[in-house]
């Protein structure tokens, strides 16, 4: 397993509580970065799992009680890694969902501090698995809505949500078309990720008026659409560029 | 970490396909089962960490191509768990998204077969952190809809989503009163899980017309509502029930 690496920050999802139930990259990490942040739901027995000589510092700020700001944060975690240690910073559940991991990732890579996001098992993937029933069934629900308690009461959320297609195949021409029929903006991000956590894994930046000219190359592949996504630097597609101009994960 | 118990069959996320990014739990139980049942994107170097004398078989149906039926896998998962053998079906990415768990979980319970489910990380949490992306942003983008390309292209499915609410907190009788406004019918079913997968962990079962009489009693919690949960089978939620009488998992 590959340890923590010195001078970075490594965003590491710790799950819904249960130990067992982090990933073996985020236990790996866990066990040896100098500093964990974490947020106050992240399980005790979670925490149990660094090394016993790492600075393990909460910095919650549960039910609103502030104690300490996301800048603060943010300082704390360019600060750390400065002084060339590594740092795991630690969210319940997974990182990117309901999180404020974009704040703590733009003011990294704006400081110029490596970062790499782990991701985690998030409360409602946990929850299926605790009562054993799938979310999803080709009779009576095809899709999933992930949403939050302050915003769930919206009947119409003036928000439209980020969309996660899974196995888009050969339907982006049809898909990108309905989307903007319903009143989707053109200029919508769209990114496709193919073979994703895989050494040939490849990532496609385009707009909902352009996925129509962008192929799924390799199996599996999902496709996320959505203004969330508009903060990335990676170059956009050129129509009918050919597919080997994919680019790779690396060069991310 | 406990191992694969005989006798048992466990639905096991295999995440997508970087074996750093199976859970503790997968690992473990991968590395002591008899038999691996696997799918056909369950990538090489996760089915590599089956152990060594473990009988490990491809039921793949890919591209519709049904090698093997879903009745013929349901029936080997039987067979070989009442053979005495510890049986781990894994699946790509989470069981319970997109999968056909549902009715393996259902043959299962059928024939009296012990189960467990065992989430991964899904393709989608997958893609995000790969792109480094927050999928939501207060001011941006509050939900999260996961569909397949089978079914993204309908701009209005017929099927409705399955909901999930993290932290739905104090919410709950706003919340069933906008949805049922919303046309939502009233025994739709709603599961709240409170503190999902440690140890005072509390699953509770009602519909929408009586979630306004549920209280969630322990941080964090989510709220699933949805006819894919209509299978389930837990005892439903008297109104004004006392918060005492949730029913703990281990009930389930």
């Amino acid at each position: 397993m590959r340890k923590a690496e010195k001078g970075t920050v490594y965003l590491v999802g710790a799950g819904p509580g249960d130990p067992e139930l982090l990933t073996l990259r985020a236990a790996s990490l866990l066990q040896s970065a100098d500093v964990v942040y974490h947020d106050d739901l992240v399980s005790e027995q979670v925490l149990a799992l660094a090394q016993s000589n790492a600075l393990v510092v909460s910095v919650g700020k549960r039910c609103g009680a502030k104690r300490v700001t996301q800048g603060e944060i943010n300082t704390r975690l360019i600060e750390t890694a400065r002084r060339g240690l590594s740092v795991v910073r630690l969210k319940s559940g997974d990182p990117l969902i309901f999180g404020r991991a974009a704040e703590e990732l733009a003011a990294l890579a704006a400081a110029g501090i490596a970062s790499e996001v782990v991701p985690g098992i998030s409360a409602a993937i946990a929850a299926a698995a605790a009562i054993r029933c799938s979310l999803t069934n080709r009779d009576i629900s095809s899709s999933v809505l992930f949403t939050t308690g302050h915003h769930a009461a919206q009947q119409d959320p003036d928000l439209p949500p980020t969309r996660i297609v899974y196995m888009p195949g050969s339907a982006l021409r049809n898909y990108a078309q309905q989307r903007i029929s319903a009143g989707d903006p053109p200029d919508l991000p769209c990114i496709i990720v193919c073979r994703v956590s895989q050494p040939d894994q490849t990532i496609l930046r385009t707009t909902l008026r352009d996925l129509g000219s962008a192929t799924v190359t390799a199996s599996p592949a999902v496709l996320l659409v959505g203004w969330a996504l508009a903060s990335l630097t990676l170059p956009t597609l050129v129509p009918e560029q050919p597919a080997n101009s994919l680019v790779p994960a690396q060069e991310l």
